[in-house]
């Protein structure tokens, strides 16, 4: 497989076309970071956009849903042309003019047809994804869904095909003649913390946290 | 003014409707912690989700561009149907069983016509309204866009009309003959932590972070 996504007119950016990048290991690594990610599609020649929870196996991201939601009805049909974004804020970057505050960050965009998975092994597959996707390790230390849990949930998958993402890093950059000017300037890192995690009130006080929460990282 | 907004088909969820919320002072607070967005629209009948800055300023939602970005040219040639969506994701819900795992979150959805701003004093006060969004004050603590800079800059501004936002608290709901199964359930707290301000390399050292950040609340 080759080491980087194939740049189409639909993921090359109109601007800052140096920021894109196409290659899987970063495309990978932005898409398993984001704990969500936001669902456009079109419903009646309006634009739809909705966060759902995501996750990727190789070369496929699955994304979660129930069989009622729209997006999952629309599916149903046959495939459905969506756009899955993934944005991570990584900081604010504060120049002396107004107009160079940027944000530090990393985003993914993924086009093309999400079909449902119909396939039981594949959907059971995907939720193992997803769940581990926002705990690494839970898909095995939870209870395993059933034929009618399975039945009531739905699953889009996406193939990782057109796709691009787009990094923007470093500090301010201010004109020259600004530098003199007396507002502060910098960056100020951004990231998703953790806090202590809170026991359901019908859990036994004597069942520690996982492993996998203390600490959580992603 | 009504202290809500009217729902219609295109805000009204196919699913949880519980958890839908269309009071004014619940979807601004949403739009106002957000950092980002997720700006939703048609391009050639694709959907099409980029992430962008926006800010709120009453009734109007303004959403930051550059003049050459795909929307602003697309918003350029009259109103642009767009789905705006920002979304907070406040925990992880973890639960006995696979399939009642969840996130804890606060989204808003906004649906119109976004329209680019042309007259300057409106324009230089969404910049305005934009840069106190990331932080609090720093638009009066910067040098001010001067006519070449704001020229070059776009921004769209939608109307608060049609808006639902979409609220989900509390922890893990497990069925009752899971609850003794020896996995843990709860919630795992997060949020959006800001480390320490990192001066700019041609910054004067002896200048201090400004109170905004230090210490940055959302």
């Amino acid at each position: 497989m080759e080491t980087a996504y194939h740049p189409t007119p639909r993921t090359t950016p109109t601007r800052y076309r140096d920021r894109a990048r196409y290659d899987r290991e970063t495309v990978h690594r932005i898409l398993d970071e984001a704990l969500i990610c936001h669902l456009g599609y079109v419903n009646a020649g309006s634009p739809v956009v909705l966060p759902t929870t995501h996750a990727r196996l190789d070369e496929t991201l699955y994304l979660h849903g129930s069989t009622g939601s729209a997006p999952m009805l629309a599916a149903k049909t046959g495939s459905l042309p969506v756009c899955v974004t993934a944005t991570l804020v990584d900081g604010l970057v504060l120049a002396r003019s107004a107009l160079h505050h940027s944000l530090v960050y990393r985003s993914v965009v993924v086009v093309g047809e999400a079909r449902t998975v119909e396939d039981p092994a594949e959907k059971l597959r995907a939720l193992h994804c997803l769940l581990n996707h926002i705990a690494t390790g839970r898909a095995a230390d939870c209870r395993t869904p059933n034929a009618r849990e399975l039945a009531a949930t739905a699953v889009l998958a996406l193939d990782l095909v057109e796709v691009s993402a787009k990094v923007r890093t470093g500090g301010a950059v201010d004109e020259p003649e600004d530098c003199a000017l007396p507002h502060w300037a910098g960056l100020l890192p951004l990231r998703l913390t953790a806090g202590a995690p809170i026991p359901a009130d019908d859990l036994d006080p004597a069942t520690p946290a996982p492993p996998y929460l203390t600490p959580y990282l992603r």
